[in-house]
């Protein structure tokens, strides 16, 4: 559920780019219609809150229960790399939490790991702009809170934050797992001539594929 | 203990419709003696708290301890539609955590998998109307409220809130297990062609019923 | 590290009862000493907080660190109901978790399990009195208090309070661990004639002695 | 990426002591280098917070950030105390979880199990000076400050505070673990005459090596 990590995985091999908007209109879809679902369930709450009157920016805003917006003093710039790190983070620690070479996550703990993960990441890179590090989750709800009433205010917000969580977090993702496989997983073939039991390994190693889809699953936040 | 899971499994076949009324009378029983058990516990904290006065709505009204209550500006429909909602998700998760064609929770997990499972639905889902999604957890501190004190108010409040949590998570959870089944286990027969090994899995399937039983154990909140 | 629990432990025939002399001072003597570590360790952050001034109640108290005290509106029957009930919670819970032919804690998570036990009855009892739920944890601080500095005045306050969490909770401990035996374990042999396995099975009850031991350290709290 | 944990296992035989100035380079040079891009992400976010004025007391100080602080109250010896009994704390209680003749930690809940001892030490232990319990990651982000615009306070501040948590972790991570070794894996060999099955753990005995730098990695907090 996060077209940052799906990116990712096509950059390194580990799913067939023909997938790619498969996930993605999936992913898209997903989280336009959860958003839609958040809406109807606190359509009272929302409206209570903020006397009918929906606004972007402002003391009773109420766009940010959909997308993300930046602090007030964050600039384009910064917000990039705020994106471009959090997304990389994400991704480094997921290589390692599915690497068997590693020590990964204990079968069956995998969804609370990428849970812990997520909500780790959240607590210390959240307060700049929100963590979307998913450009789905966020270009989705964006586009349906322009729908649903809250108008073209939600793309002029914060400088024009929008395009910010769409590009950043697949360029973090992909140089988070990169440095990954440069730092650590490069290194493994050394391990790997101490036997060749690791050839049964290799081929579990197809098996993280589907593996990783559903720990992903998690991570829609 | 939530009755909404029982019916759910009897709608599916899990459980024998006969024993409904079994588990109905229990679930009713152990919510009606756990409100009593907490108000013998906390009498003096309060009759502390509200100086003696057992009220409903208000400043220091104490019956939101045992049943829920509906948030001020929430219409009975749109709660209808919080309760169908949330339990929903609640009983969609539970079929996809005991699933074993998907990744079920890992064994001895369950317990914790299921707490979480109910204390993510409270935080996201908790602040319309307090996130019932379970019949006699609701009517039966309900009832006894009623009789210890609050009066005929605990039926009143909330433009006769009282039958929503009762009747909506029901409905609710056969349309969130429905939707587990026809959009993912339907799709499960597909696997099975691939080998006969499933074959000896399918039993196994007959164990997730107590299984899931003792899951359902921790979903009483 | 629970007296509670090590004298039902000696009632219920897990542990010898000539054991439990050593277990009790044992247990007297680490909650001590965690006393006079703790107050060696904030020595100055309670004389910065109180003003050098050590009293057990009032608005700069700070005897509540090392002992319990009832809310101001307890009386000494209640608070007594409260700890027989807390600690009866805690050795129901702990029966189960530790109970071979029900559902256990997985192996290894026990800890967890029981560190989230205690935690879960604090938030759920802790409001009354500030769940002791242990005689040794109370009474051992509560006489160091007495002599680092706080007084008689430890046992004099709550009307006498001092002894509640002495007495009440073994008396919790033994009828909660009844209780589970009455209503579950009573209903064992039932599944065990249903085939002769479960000799294997009996063999490995003497295990979870120790091991229960093991779970207990935990509950110390 | 604790030092005081990496000078505790030479300390014990359990890392070779010429492997230590390699530790010792890189978790300073990775705590370093965590400070600068922490400084990096949140650069706006700070300036915007002390209005340009990086101070190391006050107000609006931000120091506390990277390096770890003393509270008002407290004089260096306390602190001193108080880090050389956090890290023996947490030295002892990794010796008990990765100690596989006592019950150790579940495989692969290990960095779990980790990371909530730390946070259980934050929590119990953390108001008098913000747990350091870590030479490396105190010094590094302390040098990162004083270079980046905090200037030659950084070391001034708390009586010259700096040196504490420099100096005591190591102490308190030996005596920590050398209290385990006294107090528990002496008695060990008791058990170990029983059988000579033990032949066989004592060599995984050099696994947990490995096995424990990985927890390590965790206790970088």
């Amino acid at each position: 559920m996060n077209a940052a990590v799906t990116i990712t995985m096509c950059t390194f091999g580990r799913l067939a780019w023909r997938m790619l908007p498969v996930y993605l209109f999936a992913q898209l879809l997903g989280s336009f219609l959860a958003a839609g679902t958040i809406y109807a369930v606190y359509y009272e709450a929302i409206h209570d809150y903020c006397g009918g009157n929906l606004t972007v920016v402002g003391d009773r805003a109420t766009a940010g229960i959909f997308a993300t917006y930046p602090a007030p003093y964050l600039s384009l710039q910064a917000g990039f790399i705020d994106q471009v790190f959090g997304t990389g983070m994400l991704l480094l620690c997921l290589m390692a939490l599915s690497d068997l070479k590693n020590k990964p996550a204990a079968a069956g703990s995998e969804p609370v790991a990428v849970g812990l993960l997520v909500l780790l990441i959240g607590i210390s890179l959240g307060s700049n702009s929100g963590y979307a590090i998913n450009p789905n989750r966020d270009i989705a709800p964006r586009v349906f809170t322009a729908i649903a009433g809250w108008g073209a205010d939600v793309f002029r917000a914060g400088h024009g934050w929008w395009w910010v969580p769409l590009v950043a977090p697949p360029i973090g993702g992909v140089l988070g797992a990169g440095l990954y496989k440069a730092l650590v997983e490069l290194h493994h073939p050394f391990l790997s001539e101490q036997g060749e039991g690791l050839l049964d390994e290799s081929k579990e190693d197809i098996g993280p594929l589907d593996n990783h889809k559903n720990n992903c699953a998690d991570a829609c936040v």
